[in-house]
């Protein structure tokens, strides 16, 4: 029988049974600022969170009520322009607060809300303006809602992440859609990144926790604009079985491949709306040691300063890349690396081939560049990391972010 | 009896029997591009060398020629606008005739001659223009040369960095005389520089091995441009004994003391003239768990991109400290944690100072920035780390290096 997989319109609201909505409540001077995710049906929920130990009071208040309801959720409540971050006691009131006013709306207990914050740290989150943003956000739900929930989601992200597909097989018809925000202070483990997906499926809720950490290990954990770690990245995931589909060990795999796609599609998005970013770079080592250490070695290309402004001045510098590599503290043999780029050899085996590094340079006046580098090991560890270009933006944007 | 120690005019050539020049062959465009420096007398020789596993021909060189003197050297000879790095058996070649072609001319073993370079990696370095200026420069040595030899050693560095002192205790009186390059690629462990270093005392090589370890850890390992680690990092020290003085156990203290202070400065100096760096940033991390971690947050801090984008944009915000030692994967307890900035606390159990934050921003618009971080386990762990802030120029110093 057909397996399909599609992408379709829409974002978080693309399944069926969940509405939304993006309102103003004044926590930024201009702007929507307060994203609100409601499902109609109580849905199955799981999480994956920063690993930051300067955690912010949202994350470990939804963490808190993920294990209180068993897992059951009923709403997502998100704001931007203040990340409840550094903010002791009172912050955790707040992020309580937070969710309960909303449970009020939805007639749920508090713990089957789920809160998140983005934005600067240590300022005191205003309850009063977030309570009469839940207020209007809850008065404006609808499935079209969704846009305005990825906009309100935003800080200094250049435009809104959504996303959906559709899958038919033969367990049947599924929908899995998607919103997120990133921009600056992406790093893998956690994605320190903001990520809410949602499926009309039924999904038990170890199986829904299996699949967000395996799609997340190759989309969200595997992209970094900055190597930051942020106090409160989180990706949420809600399966409410407001549709015909079952998933079960037969259909796991349909589902962890419609997950992955939409997880992928908002991680490159993040990528590509980095600070200041104008190319999407991906990040393949092979010949690692092992997998983990592939990974190690990708991590440390895709933040190095030197590589990616050499990306963002489109100079074929494999030099940096060598140099990177050496220093990962991951297993090498300089004598066996070898270095691609856009699938141009430019050193193999110690050998310089200057002659090609024009045909790289053009490849990399495209807005994809592709690096490769083989370790040289002799064993076959790989992985993929994405990343952007570092460009003077980035520092315009990071130097006056809140002067 | 009276122990002094005080700067004085000179660098590399302040101690007596040492004699420097920096010529121009053309390895570069344009500009000096090779220094020597050569002591009358055989001087004993000890180095530390990159932690970079693609480590550069010159590296592998004078490792093995340290060896195979038995840590007696008469000369060092390096050129800028070339690593001879990822070069291969012949790059290894080339760095041998370095040392043989200048052998050749002091009258010495080529064992006894020290080879380093720096520029650009992956490119073959032509030993028929190195050999000439061998040739020009041991023509033109003298103790006037120290300054020659110190812009020879320049890359993208701003300017160039020589400074000496003058010792005098209860052993007798020495001097201390070093240069440095810096600008990009410098991240502790090693510092990833060239750092030349001098003295007219008489050292054993188990004593001068000791001292440079012990100075090289509180300077040339504790600073940070980019985080980046080179191919080629080198420093090297030669005591020639021809001066009056003997170190030995009882003057050890009092010559790791002069040895400090002329390697403290060049490598402030070093951050100072960082690529694109417009403040000297210091980063002091107290309460942590052990020194080693206290480093590693310190560390962290030092390559954040998010906090050294904040420096240059005089904006106090300590959250962004926070969350980078949050994510350092050291022991931290943010309850406890504290932040300072110019000795203006603006973070201390998770109560924020808003109201003291235009004072620390006025902090902040200086050209030497403090910051201090408690990590709040309750133990003593300390570490200092110095940076310079990031600023667009980086970007475009890096982006258009080799275009």
């Amino acid at each position: 029988m057909k397996r399909i997989i599609e992408r379709i319109d829409g974002g978080i609201t693309a399944p069926t049974g969940f509405e939304a909505a993006g309102v103003a409540c004044g926590i930024k001077t201009s702007g929507l600022d307060l994203a609100l995710v409601v499902s109609s049906p109580p849905a199955r929920a799981a999480g994956i969170f920063t690993t930051n130990l300067a955690v912010a009071a949202p994350v470990l208040v939804t963490r808190q009520h993920l294990e209180r309801a068993r897992g059951t959720a009923r709403a997502i409540v998100i704001n931007s322009g203040c990340a409840n971050a550094c903010t002791g006691e009172q912050g955790l009131a707040d992020a309580r607060a937070m969710a309960a006013d909303t449970a009020g709306y939805v007639g749920c207990p508090p713990e089957q809300v789920l809160v998140s914050s983005t934005g600067v740290i240590g300022v005191p989150l205003d309850s009063h303006k977030i309570r009469q943003g839940i207020g209007f956000a809850y008065e404006t739900l609808s499935r079209e809602g969704r846009a305005t929930a990825a906009e309100a989601i935003m800080t200094t992200d250049p435009w809104p992440k959504d996303t959906a597909v559709r899958a038919e097989g033969p367990a049947g018809t599924f929908h899995v859609g998607g919103m997120a925000k990133g921009a600056g202070m992406i790093e893998p483990n956690l994605a320190t990144m903001l990520g809410f997906l949602t499926t009309d499926a039924a999904v038990a809720p170890s199986l829904l926790r299996r699949a967000l950490n395996e799609v997340a290990d190759t989309t969200f954990n595997a992209i970094t604009v900055d190597g930051e770690s942020s106090t409160n990245d989180m990706v949420l995931v809600l399966a409410n079985g407001h549709g015909e589909t079952t998933i079960d060990d037969t259909s796991y795999r349909m589902f962890v491949d419609a997950l992955h796609t939409v997880c992928h599609q908002l991680a490159l998005a993040i990528v590509k709306g980095g600070e200041g970013a104008s190319k999407l770079v991906s990040i393949r080592v092979i010949g690692a040691h092992t997998s983990e250490e592939a990974k190690v070695a990708a991590r440390a290309i895709a933040n190095s300063p030197l590589v990616k402004t050499a990306v963002h001045g489109g100079d074929p510098n494999w030099g940096r890349i060598v140099a990177v590599a050496g220093r990962a503290g991951v297993r090498f043999e300089l004598g066996r690396a070898q270095v691609r780029i856009g699938n141009i050899e430019l050193f193999r085996d110690e050998q310089i081939f200057t002659d090609r590094e024009p045909a790289a340079a053009e490849h990399m006046r495209t807005g994809e560049v592709a690096l490769e580098i083989d370790l040289g090991t002799g064993s076959h560890g790989t992985a993929t990391v994405w990343t952007c270009d570092f460009s003077a933006e980035y520092v315009h944007i990071n130097a006056d972010y809140r002067t």
